[in-house]
């Protein structure tokens, strides 16, 4: 057994100080005495209408467009299931999202990725793919992306989406991070750029809470309408309290405050990842992310993700199996930071002891 | 245009006066500042632990046979993925729960109904289905049944499992009611009677809040950890914060002093029902419901279920159609009176005005 500390990079989850649990708690008392024979009762499958309005009116669209549900994954299971039939083709980035190459994968869609560069997917591979296989939908991270950290440049957008109209296929753009930027300027949504082929999903959990379980899906009306249905038929209602929570706290008008404050608290964190990199694996490659959760990286050794993963348990490092963010195994091997969930000392010594295992020394 | 009040004979939603609005809320608070390192966060796909050991201890099950979930419609969906294929056989009681049809039919289970009498399913007939049909699973409302307010009786429950075991199906049991008994002697559930053989699906919807969505099942080991694994990639997790509150609520003692309240609310909506329905409908066929939330009335006149909708549409009262509770059309008019959600005197003017609808006096 190792005597050092253990160090996880698996999970993408918050720390703890993310959360602002006195104003959750008084939030929760407040709507709950405010509003409960809404948000006690049965209601609609869209969700609780003044989270939706709020949502609708940050985003200047028509409430009809704002569905909410219990997190973002389940949207992405009803999207999946509205869009595409079994046998259809979806396109991914590659390395994308891995519980998103489960949801294709359950549903029947043959999922194939197409490789992600520095500032997105490379366009001639994309249109490719699109000739080949008459996709049904592309699904993307643009901002500060799952695993790779990469933000698409507002050039490869423009592309992206004229491409969607030409092929005729859906885009379905997932934005968790997009708020987390801690360096450089915001580029237009997909969804802004083209809103009618365009379904784009979000949530609060990185901004406020997992638990809350509160995701949300903004698009076409009729898709939308669609959605809602299939909501009903599966779960009646999402969880109400929980959405009531969330717009007491955004009503109040703490989340810009929120977010600003969990801005503050990721940056060093990025920094130190960043400084870590550069220090410690300087032959790995990898996009600078300017914001959200990770970093993600290719080594540059001619390592196996077996040696690494046996190496770094070894070393008490525990990390995810890169694999799993590709369709197919990747050439060189990919490891993902989550750096937010980590503090400084462990994103400095969990790198190091990467760099380690890559120079041989464990 | 009638000039009548409206009155819905609708969805089966509890009355406003049910929900204990300022417990509720205080436990809100109390729950989410004692634990919110695990409320506000990714958690298990199984739920909220110390909600899943409250169960367990109170129906003597290990914990690990235990899953909480969005609403138990969201369990039965999971259920349905988990014990059937397209194309396989699912029994129900005929009439049945209408969004269990629905959640069947949407998964391409072929659903075949067997036939329903004032103390259970007719036995013969579930027999020579079951030969017929070699069915996968049986679904079963044995508490106050939903449309029909039937309790199935003890030798029918022995019966019954005693068939699973022979034909080798499952049993889903559905005991959203059970608690809610104003009179007559409480039956032992058949997961009871055949614990390996029955899934017991159940929620605090109609103990404590719909709002809070928060199914629960009970069950053998393997399924319930498939169930978890399905849950995972659906969800990830299910909304923390509100079985946070239902488990505070639990833990301080709260809920059966509330479930005794809510008997003594809804024992007077029933003798009421059952007595108008003696004065009005003197030759109308139903079940004497002992508790739950239903009367299930089948109509003694020559009457076509449009005629009544359309009558009922004209007296100002809304109905909803007898027919999405049964598997084919039934040979009479069959109407579900929800008398929970109603005051005394809209119970007395609603069934006095099906009784003028039936004597061709509207």
């Amino acid at each position: 057994m190792s005597s050092l500390r253990p160090i996880a990079f698996t999970r993408g989850v918050p720390p703890v100080e993310a959360f602002p649990v006195a104003e959750v708690a008084d939030c929760a008392a407040s709507v709950l005495r405010e509003d409960p024979n809404i948000l006690l009762q049965y209601g609609k499958s869209s969700g609780y209408l003044p989270l939706r309005r709020w949502l609708a009116d940050q985003h200047d669209v028509p409430v009809e467009q704002v569905l909410l549900s219990n997190g973002s994954l389940q949207l992405m299971e009803f999207l999946t299931v509205e869009l595409t039939n079994p046998g259809d083709v979806a396109l991914v980035e590659s390395p994308t999202y891995d519980r998103t190459i489960t949801t294709f994968c359950r549903n029947g869609v043959e999922v194939v990725g197409v490789p992600l560069e520095g500032d997105g997917v490379n366009l001639e591979a994309l249109a490719a793919a699109a000739e080949q296989y008459h996709p049904k939908v592309l699904y993307i991270i643009p901002d500060f992306q799952n695993p790779a950290g990469v933000t698409t440049a507002l050039a490869k957008r423009r592309a992206i989406v004229e491409m969607a109209q030409r092929f005729g296929f859906w885009v379905i753009e997932d934005v968790p991070y997009r708020r987390l930027r801690y360096y450089g300027e915001e580029q237009p949504t997909l969804f802004s750029l083209a809103p009618d082929r365009v379904m784009q999903l979000s949530s609060f959990s990185k901004l406020l809470s997992p638990g809350l379980r509160t995701g949300y899906l903004l698009g076409a009306v009729e898709v939308v309408g669609e959605v809602a249905k299939l909501a009903e038929d599966t779960y009646i209602t999402p969880a109400l309290p929980t959405e009531g929570i969330i717009y007491e706290y955004c009503r109040r008008g703490l989340l810009e405050e929120n977010i600003a404050r969990l801005c503050d608290l990721y940056r060093p964190k990025l920094d130190a990842t960043l400084a870590a990199l550069r220090r410690e694996l300087p032959g790995a490659g990898y996009a600078e992310p300017q914001g959200g959760y990770f970093a993600g990286v290719t080594l540059p050794e001619n390592l196996t993700t077996a040696d690494l993963l046996v190496a770094a348990g070894r070393a008490n490092l525990t990390l995810t199996n890169g694999e799993g963010f590709f369709t197919e195994p990747p050439e060189r091997v990919f490891v993902r930071i989550p750096f937010c969930s980590l503090s400084i000392a462990d994103i400095d010594e969990g790198i190091a002891r990467l760099g380690q295992i890559v120079r041989g020394k464990r």
